[in-house]
């Protein structure tokens, strides 16, 4: 696994470096047959070109330069909210720091926000982070305290984030994959995760299990029943359970609706709702927001010992403050605009502007790809990403994903995510891979990246011997 | 010195949830001889109402909301500013992500901004991080690795940071305290850190040392004598030198001025320029800047091994990118308007409105102090605080610190920082304290703030049995 892993954090670092010096070239007036490199290999939706929420910049602006409240440049509900905002802000200004977890304001809003979405259920303590990634490093990090002997291990999904091997890497922890059940539109089985765990014995100690829903990087919304059974087995192995829900703003299955971990757990009864230990995150980087470069989430914990969360504190204490300006983007995301006021058509339509832009990137994403040989992309029915299959012929050789990524990259422009497929059947066809392709880009954007993929492709099959 | 250490933490923590709890009963509408608790603690401009630069924050507002660049509501160099940094985000956007170092152009333009300090002298690397703290946690987090059997250790500066032993507790790093001089002006020693450095023989293992210039919290500019013996004394001991140089930009002693650790370690020759191991640490929230909420800063590593610098970046990828507002505030920063251009001439204004009230609070403070009974303020000529013995009667008791900070915030909604005084030669007329108080603020809250404490401090004393 650790192998395997660092092999794939190798394609994506080694087609990241190639993507910078393309950059360079093209900024130095080299000629190619594209202007700009496309990296639709992670998730981040403006440097694709996804528009911010007018509202949200709006509220921003004027925190930052409040001479904008003087004057009828900017609506008179912006201006009200970020009115609001600065006289929540310590001095008046998003200059200043704020405690450790976060404004205690944010802290409200957003803990309303998750029990308006789980049906009225109250909110768990709410730690306001400097983004997904940082807190669930301080959360790793209370599992790596006072581990003992044996190295302290976590249950991850096969496929996973591609991010999640280097932070559990970075911070000592070994990483224990399940496998999601593919052909079952990467459902989790339990008797994967037995199995799993059942493999570690004596070689490490698993503290926690990851689940990301919706899928990271593969695309499914996972339902009650699957939830409950992982909230099952988290309390029969007495594991903590760090839930990726950072997508949760973005399903279009037909029959898909978000359920939350913590909501599930609840609705479970208070023989589990009353002990298993789960850390919900989510993020302003996700895919409505797409807020990425302001660099803030945050982490619902549920059943944590009262003991345990100074630590918490004393751990997001070495970040002194998670970003303010982030922060009056989280209340913005938390308590969007009311029906009646000035900016709340406009914030709805561009909510589902982005929402309809990503349910059509995904129809025509997988149409157009099954029809590439090699190709097969599975139903699509939440999340940010096209997961799809690419098997290539024997001939290419062993390092054929590698080989195809750098050339697509190369000749087109397009920077897209590979990863080894783990599968097995594939393997008397040809040479199998994972190729991820964000669907967080303007459609004409992901009519031009698969029109550049479609003719290298069988442009590069053309070309085998 | 950990228990001193985590008494003085605690001084400071209760302090700041007895001030917590304050403002809540302020803002339940409670009355109390104020309306408001003025946090003095520390060293957060906007907090205490220092004005931001304002091209600084027209700069961030436009790139936020780049409709701002379509009229003339800002000045023509302002949006070319914004223009050109948003032409430099991924996406032309400060919502996507940058690099994990920051971006390039922005690292660019601090190497310059080091180098026009510094006469000339080239850059080494330079690391944007989400804030000095982080910077300085992901260089610590490298002394821990592979640390042997023997608890790495870091020499620090007494007294330091206020926020410093917390952060080596978090790493497990041990703190080996060398005193600075107060009645010579809190100058650094060599036979001291060699005194410290002997005491810790056999204890823990030695791996940097930290010093603060302008001292954080003492006020003291570090000559060029000084700052070469401490390279001698890295040099010798094969010590990492970490240089807090938050405060460059407040030296406002008649005869003093800013040295910077790289500059005067190039200029003993090569002996030493070739082999010291240094990181300088630098920020957005230093006291003219103030923008202590936007969570940036950078840090510049020389001498540091090719091989190592993989590490650095990798360590930092823990945050994914800094946040990118704040690397557009930096840049602003780096390269401040220049003669000329629409803004100059009110940046350069505000600048030294900025540094006239540092310098006048400093004056007046001390002259204030220095007249109320027990109270001994040694000069300042530099960094954001006024750093202060206070004698109180022994009758008071051994608390009379905590005891008096606690009513002076009660009565007068005035928080100060605290710490134990070391010093021997007061113990036989009283309780010796220090007390910390920033001086980034308006002259008219400081004249507030002294008011208030001037009449607590003759009610205390005149109260005493």
């Amino acid at each position: 696994m650790s192998l395997l892993s660092s092999l794939r954090r190798c394609f994506d670092e080694e087609l990241q470096k190639q993507a910078d010096h393309i950059r360079q070239q093209l900024a130095m007036g080299e000629t190619k047959p594209y202007t700009e490199v496309v990296d639709a290999s992670s998730a981040d939706a403006h440097r694709t070109g996804m528009p911010a929420l007018t509202f949200m910049r709006q509220v921003l602006a004027a925190c930052l330069y409040p001479d904008l409240l003087q004057d009828d440049t900017l609506p008179v509900d912006v201006r009200q909210r970020a009115e609001r905002m600065l006289g929540q802000c310590d001095g008046r200004s998003v200059g200043a720091y704020s405690e450790s977890c976060g404004y205690e304001h944010v802290q409200v809003s957003v803990a309303k926000f998750i029990s308006r979405r789980d049906g009225g259920l109250a909110s768990g303590p709410v730690f306001i982070t400097s983004g997904f990634q940082r807190g669930l490093m301080v959360i790793l990090k209370l599992l790596v305290w006072g581990s003992g002997q044996s190295q302290p291990a976590v249950l991850i999904p096969e496929p996973h984030p591609h991010t999640l091997p280097r932070l559990l890497n970075i911070l000592g922890l070994a990483a224990l994959p399940y496998r999601l059940q593919e052909r079952r539109g990467w459902v989790l089985e339990k008797e994967e995760l037995q199995r799993a765990i059942q493999a570690s014995r004596g070689r490490c100690n698993p503290r926690a299990i990851y689940i990301s829903n919706p899928g990271n990087p593969t695309g499914h919304v996972q339902d009650r029943n699957t939830i409950q059974e992982v909230i099952q087995f988290a309390a029969e192995e007495n594991l903590l359970l760090l839930v990726d829900e950072v997508y949760q703003d973005c399903v279009f299955g037909p029959d898909c609706e978000f359920l939350s971990c913590k909501r599930a757990l609840f609705e479970m009864g208070p023989l589990y709702s009353g002990c298993v230990k789960m850390v919900s995150f989510n993020s302003l980087s996700n895919g409505t927001m797409g807020e990425c470069g302001l660099r803030v989430g945050y982490m619902e914990v549920v059943n944590f010992d009262d003991a345990v969360l100074p630590f918490v504190e004393t751990l997001l204490t070495g970040d002194i403050s998670p970003p303010v300006i982030g922060q009056v983007g989280l209340d913005v995301m938390a308590e969007p605009p009311c029906p009646g006021e000035p900016s709340y058509s406009r914030y709805i339509q561009e909510l589902l502007s982005c929402e309809r832009t990503l349910r059509e990137n995904v129809d025509k994403g997988r149409s157009f790809l099954n029809l590439l040989p090699g190709f097969n992309c599975p139903p699509v029915v939440g999340g940010v990403y096209l997961y799809t299959h690419l098997t290539l012929p024997q001939v290419v050789g062993v390092y054929a994903g590698p080989l195809y990524c750098g050339r697509l990259l190369e000749e087109e422009g397009v920077c897209v995510g590979l990863s080894e497929c783990m599968c097995d059947d594939h393997s008397a066809t040809g040479s199998c891979w994972y190729i991820r392709i964000s669907i967080l880009m303007p459609p004409h954007k992901l009519d031009d990246l698969l029109r550049r993929l479609g003719s290298f492709h069988l442009r590069f099959l053309h070309q085998l011997p």
